[in-house]
């Protein structure tokens, strides 16, 4: 366990590390380019790159959830988001990227996400991304699982994503029935992917559901206000860290279930990713560089599903930007800016070979250096 | 005690953390929004949330006193303020609230603090409060608190709170006689809350003297200026947990008397509430957000009692700013916007459900990060 | 000795620690305002406040330092300052007051002092000073000391400033036969002040010349280079404390010698003052707030020594601002300004009260906080 | 080994230090300015500064190499720069230089250097610097070094420097027949400085190649992203001094042979200078300060060679800013700006100076101080 502050008689603290306090360090070794992969796999899954789409309605329609799959990566779409309340959300989408800075943004976010979910959507919009021949997945909230599970499996969806800012294996309630994650789980013959979650316990405790994949951190980059809002901060480094050993213990409890890490939190370049990935993440989950592909959603624009809360949104509406260039250029390259996007993935690779390392699970042992 | 840092040969220091230090952490469990409860309670007086108004003229007139008290939290005029200077203040406050950024604002201030207090004021103040019939409050400084008491008490006030920036059980002089906090409590039959304090063995001194609530901090906040003027500055996350230190041992010593800590400083939104709350705080004072309800006494004007000081201000003068909202809003919401207020103790309430927590006193236990 | 940090293998840095890191710490007794001394005496000569002017031609003619000289200070007169080099600098003086920020503001001040310092000048300015019947100082540079010191003493002064930016009690030359300051000193029969010095062992050295002052740090405020130019940063906490470990260590050795500290780096604000007593100081060397009272030489704009160098200049050339008001407001007050000047010595004054302290020995024992 | 730090659960990082985290600390002692030297040798070839010029076209033509040298330093020109692409680069250089900040430089600087290296070129600048009677220095790209090495060799240099963003001594491809440093280096008969490099072991491997000289830093300043790109950042106070303890162990395994340090990243006052040979480097590598002399082959636009990289450009284009002076005024002064340059050599030996030091190899033993 990590250090241990006393911010006061009797009062401790544990020390968090941030993804921005951190980078990696070269070793004695280096290694040729075109000899490292960066290829992942969860369950029987292959991808190109550990990219998982952040399910923001603002990176992910049933075309950029395909467009990411062809390209190697996992898309998510999100079962409460806009394409599953609105037959058409073209026009929802381009008023929201049309939106300026001195509008008022999140009242415009709520009133749009007040309309109803409409379960035939769902079916509508799976089997749009199916019939593309793509790995199909969704994402849904812990509160509207129990709800939506039976429609989204009808649909036919290859893993499922149950996400909430903060997902715990046990959640009390005397008011309605909660979510058994364990149970749920145990009666699916697809693999989940559960979460955020903050630390080591609660990472565990998500593995010993059954999941096949768990969330690190809550999805907190530069627009999120959580900490402002609700007090609460997630240390990239240090969460992903600690998972990964709950990761380990697992792994070891289980005799060999290896439950997969996929960072969600702050990743904005690829000196991010390639953090996030040296500090134990088996993946990471993209949101804003993806909501800045030519062929975004919403145009540019960039929010989170917390950010459009009836009562108490966390997160700030980011209006449209500027596109980057196509997803392809973003993930792959080539690149004309020096700012770490696009080309998010070769950047990873080359970081990978000027560290000696051929593969992603050996570069989880990368050498870190904390400032100061 | 935690650490001391010898910052040059044989001199100490004491490490000291901020709130903005900090951040509460989920555990393991999370909890129904609906199990979980902010209600509060000060010797025979309940609130529904852990409430105290920073006694400003910016943010308590009796209108708004009373409103506070409705709302279920607990109003505090300042019987030094303008309402008990003036019979009719309001053309002195729609002054204060018109004030621009290029006017000489503290200049202002003390020219319009240089009005003599009028005890005739104090009893039509509190009694417009009583009748009203919510729990009566009000401020007054030590070095007042003699001349003044006589008036206060007869005017009938519930809570008595004796506030300065820096008080002490012990107040030293040749030329007055001072205050005895220890006997002149003694004598009261009403519950007294008392301070600022800004450490552990202060706040047992002041526990000591029969109070039933310390305040801890000295209602620094970023208009405050009182570090650049007295080099005397405030980290709340180790105050408050120090006082809380002094809060347990004092509960010791004397077999069970529980006195309350109100935190005050630098609360500005909702994720500052819950941290100084996690630190053991039992309720805190809100100063400037309650300044920027629709209904404020100085149109959204915001200062504090030493930025009038007629010799040595210490404190800017916030000029007016627009309303956020009634503030039962500001208390309760729904928000519309993502910055940590309105909706002060919604968020408050939903950060306890996240972190897995029913009430205010199991809340104190919350884990803490320390960012680095 | 305070912690050391090992940078990197075998390499180790002594962690140093600036004003702005602390603050005070009250403790858990308050003092009455009026019962609180802020005197201080050095050799024969009694001050009301522990203020020694900075020796820049921004803050000191033969006017102002009479005038702080009676307003209870003590003026310091640089003898190779404008003064001694011009018959009548008030042209000059009013060309620098008169530089805007697009200006070529060092190469001016460059052109300005390649005027030959004038011994028959250094006469006249002292004799102003001592007509006016408060204690005199003037300022010399080390290099300069062995020729000037003949013109200084008979002119008659009371305390001469021996400073440069960095003085050793060993200067090593081949080229010049350097001044051997102990020996200096010791066929004087006035007290001396010398320095910057910036640790714990050229303090010490410092005070076995006979000083009966040494002064700590090397006036670095905003507008120094220093660091910049040549790598040497001053942290004025630990500077201060490691010089009053000499102090102690010196006044065993000697069985009794005090030798006091004259604290000069980035002083600004009455918080700072407090800090650097707080941490040992003796007095203070004021330098820009001295430069912006009303009666200022240079109308308000600021510059030290070093910042004129021919070849190196090593402090920015900071523009006329706007005058706080007079020297005795500045000192004293009132204030209506709550950002930590004007009343410097005022909220000295209430500082102390505020931590319980009597007098300025007394108050280098106040508690010290370190941010973090 | 300095401070290992877990920053998870297993998971720990080694502190590092920056060249702005620390300062140069005076001792008891003075020195004059004129007893102090900054002389430096590399193999048979001496220097009156310990300056090497970062190998960019920013900073380096045939000219400015020759101008270098014959002002005391190392000119190294860059045989992949546009020198040896373009018959007559002037036109090149000019548009580069005529760049502005709305305009895209990346793309223009990708297009420019997608000119094809010419090998007769190389001779003929090689020739241009020899016949000036100059140290000739040439750098060259480990991947390109097999490949021009001949030419380059043939040309007649003195000093061969192979440099890429991080070099190891140990490159492994299954691709491409690696260059074997060891072997190349035993094989010539001139001295060979390699790198950059960025740890105690590296440097170790990288000194036993048989190099006479080993760049520390991979020339990370406030333009370079590598950082945001690749996840790679150089703490050079601890690069330094790390790699200074490799020059000591390798100097004890080899019972005398010494490899002189480079240290190459962000020195851009003389105050960085100072620090980095203060943590035991032998020279700087100076890229942005020279590409501001008067003469500067870019007319004060300034990029790194990874600025150009056709698929990952790691470094942003600093348009062309006011010349600060002449090469000469840059090194030596005299300067009128007192923001650490110019003058950059004459405030090093000021600085040493004042610190008491008399030569570059006694000056590495300088104290440290770390901030906080």
């Amino acid at each position: 366990m990590r250090d241990m502050v006393e911010i006061g008689m009797g009062k401790v603290a544990q020390r968090g590390y941030h993804l921005d306090d951190i980078a990696i360090v070269p070793t004695r070794r280096t290694r040729d380019f075109d000899d490292v992969s960066t290829s992942w796999q969860l369950d029987a899954y292959p991808f190109k790159i550990p990219c998982v789409a952040h399910p923001s309605d603002a990176t992910m329609s049933p075309t950029t959830a395909v467009a990411l799959g062809r390209l190697g990566g996992l898309g998510v779409l999100n079962v409460e988001g806009l394409w599953c309340r609105y037959e058409d959300p073209t026009p929802v989408l381009q008023e929201l990227s049309a939106l300026a800075d001195d509008e008022p943004t999140t009242p415009t976010l709520q009133r749009l996400y007040a309309e109803p979910i409409k379960p035939e959507l769902i079916v509508e919009r799976v089997k749009e991304i199916r019939d593309a021949g793509v790995t199909v997945s969704v994402r849904v909230s812990p509160q509207h699982t129990l709800a939506l599970a039976p429609v989204i499996l009808d649909a036919g969806v290859d893993i499922l994503v149950i996400q909430g800012t903060v997902v715990s294996a046990e959640h009390v309630s005397t008011v309605d029935e909660p979510l058994n994650l364990k149970e749920f789980i145990a009666d699916l013959d697809l693999p989940v992917i559960v979460g955020g979650c903050t630390n080591y316990q609660t990472a565990l405790h998500l593995m010993r559901t059954g999941a096949a994949g768990v969330i690190v951190g809550i999805g907190a980059d530069e627009w999120s206000t959580t900490d402002r809002v609700l007090g609460i901060r997630v240390p990239m480094a240090s969460a992903i860290a600690d998972a990964a050993a709950a990761r380990r213990d697992y792994l070891d409890e289980t005799g060999g279930r290896y439950v997969h890490l996929i960072a969600d939190g702050n990743m904005q370049t690829s000196g991010d990713i390639a953090k996030a990935l040296g500090c134990g993440a088996d993946a990471v989950m993209l949101g804003e560089p993806l909501s800045r592909c030519a062929d975004a959603p919403a145009g540019g624009a960039w929010w989170v599903s917390a950010a459009s809360h009836p009562k108490l949104p966390r997160g700030s509406f980011g209006t449209a930007e500027e596109p980057i260039g196509t997803m392809e250029r973003v993930l792959y390259g080539p690149s004309d800016d020096p700012d770490g996007v696009p080309n998010l993935f070769g950047a990873l690779k080359r970081a990978m070979a000027k560290c000696g390392y051929r593969d992603l699970k050996e570069f989880q042992k990368v050498g870190l250096l904390l400032d100061r």
